[in-house]
């Protein structure tokens, strides 16, 4: 193989992100130099947090420049080495973008097993979405057994794994979701109490039925009227974690208009970025491994074929389409 | 004095609150039992929480009672008195609610000490406000000298306690209120660093040149486009103290749509009620107390005559007429 596709961010979103944003570029497989090693992704993680990078706003992270490999997740096998802790085969876990390939030293990247799990969940269930979920729920939601969550984008790689710790933590858990497979998913394999269709048009009253002693805590992957029918629920001392608020990210602004009830009852909100707290990875990863490998944890996956399909796999995750881990598959 | 009058909630308001809204009473002054005592009220406080109060919606407190005397902080005098704790004489705040007169049974009821400080300001700068302050300011924001601490209507009761307590502690303090007046007053009285006019028309651009270096703390008692506003410049692990949301009290509803801000710069967003922190409340108003005895804590006063004065006033409190505590001199 001389030469390998990347995909390049060639234009901002001028409102909803366009496959024109977008440029496939083949570029030579480069020298491996000393101390570096050649990976080849075998998947390619598509996450939401991408497109808040798309634009040239003050942010947690730097904007993703023009003309560079767009930001991303990647888990593939070592193709080749002179790195002194990475042989050729091994399996690694790292950032290297929308790309088949990758040049690494050995920064940010982290070896796995792919024996017990397979590769794909390191960018799902045992990766940093599933990280997110242990980490909202154990460090910032902290409910007791007993209490109610909910939880939005339910079916999604993040909420799947909120809702179905806390089942295991004794809360009984509200599911939110677009459409009644994604629903019927939430419930009948994920395990939670029930989940709302904000489609089905009575997101305020059903988010109400479901929830007649009110909500405790709320893991927030949405924002918007999504997030209104939940702060109107919420009892007193109730507590959000903001994981995300995908409804705003491309296109119109989701306005808030209940944060009220932050108000009235004396509700914390704490917005996070699991990144900022690879101290617990190991701890959370460890967990979250061990409840895959016993089938207690349950995941779903949207595989797209080909690093050319990125593009569009990424639209259809903006726009609710995947269900579980978007993931494009690249091997 | 055989007769005093009272004002009750008359009708729940439509929109906007409406003199109306309130009936004016005479009734006959009580017979005083064993255990209870008489006081005439000297000065009632008029507080926006009172407007959520109006509406028969689930918060914090219990919906205002139709044909009930509004609620509301008060200051005065025993008249008469069966009570073994209270003498005629005594000066106590309470709540007694907007009425010139009132029966105890001793119940939240507090005397206070009128030779340091005068009367009125046990309903301000010593009292519920005050202390609203402190709390906010101490307990929530945390806030370290040399990071910059906004205020929204920081020319009202609260906000010129939270601004002068924040300086006193070495934060640079940006104040937000409507119009030069009540800016001059923040900056030149309360000496606030800066104070940002939201009437000039140029909120944003205006707060972003007042806090150059970002802002790390909110103090919000207004919500909607201020809040906004704030929210831009926010910097990573930013606080925000929800004390109220004012400008969504008394009409159009005001969203919030920069809450994406709580995410990107992970902040931290606390609701809170100071009525639930009784526990504090002796060395909160202790300290605000020798504050104001030093002059090192200044604060304002507008006040309204007559117990009939009250429902314009309160009206006017709503649309940011006052400057500093609104107060309502009955005697």
């Amino acid at each position: 193989m001389q030469t390998y596709q990347r995909i390049v961010l060639a234009a901002r979103p001028k409102g909803g992100v366009s496959p024109s944003d977008f440029r496939l570029e083949t570029v030579s497989v480069p020298e491996v130099g000393d101390g570096q090693l050649l990976i080849r992704n075998h998947y390619l993680s598509l996450d939401p947090y991408m497109r808040m990078r798309m634009e040239d706003i003050k942010s947690y992270a730097a904007p993703q420049a023009i003309d560079e490999v767009m930001v991303g997740g990647t888990v593939g096998e070592v193709v080749a080495s002179k790195h002194p802790k990475f042989a050729v085969g091994d399996r690694v876990v790292g950032m290297l973008g929308w790309s088949e390939m990758g040049l690494s030293d050995g920064t940010l990247l982290k070896k796995v097993d792919g024996s017990h799990v397979p590769l794909s969940a390191y960018l799902g269930v045992v990766g940093m979405p599933g990280m997110t979920a242990w980490y909202g729920l154990n460090h910032i939601l902290k409910l007791k057994p007993g209490q109610t969550l909910a939880v939005s984008a339910a079916s999604g790689a993040v909420g799947s794994v909120v809702g179905q710790l806390a089942k295991l933590q004794g809360c009984r858990v509200i599911g939110i979701a677009g459409g009644k497979a994604k629903c019927d998913l939430v419930i009948n394999e994920f395990g939670f109490d029930a989940c709302i269709d904000y489609k089905a048009g009575n997101l305020f009253k059903d988010v109400k039925a479901a929830a007649p002693d009110g909500i405790d805590g709320l893991f927030e992957n949405v924002g918007g009227v999504v997030m209104d029918a939940v702060l109107h629920q919420m009892n007193p001392y109730g507590r959000i974690a903001l994981c995300g608020m995908i409804s705003g990210y491309d296109g119109q602004p989701m306005p808030v208009h209940n944060l009220h009830k932050v108000l009235s009852m004396r509700l914390m909100v704490q917005g996070f970025i699991i990144t900022e707290h690879l101290d617990l990875w190991s701890q959370g990863l460890s967990e979250l491994g061990q409840l895959v490998a016993s089938q207690q944890l349950k995941y779903r996956e949207t595989v797209s074929e080909g690093l050319a399909s990125a593009p569009e796999a990424f639209i259809g995750l903006l726009r609710g389409k995947n269900i579980g881990k978007q993931l494009v598959k690249l091997v």
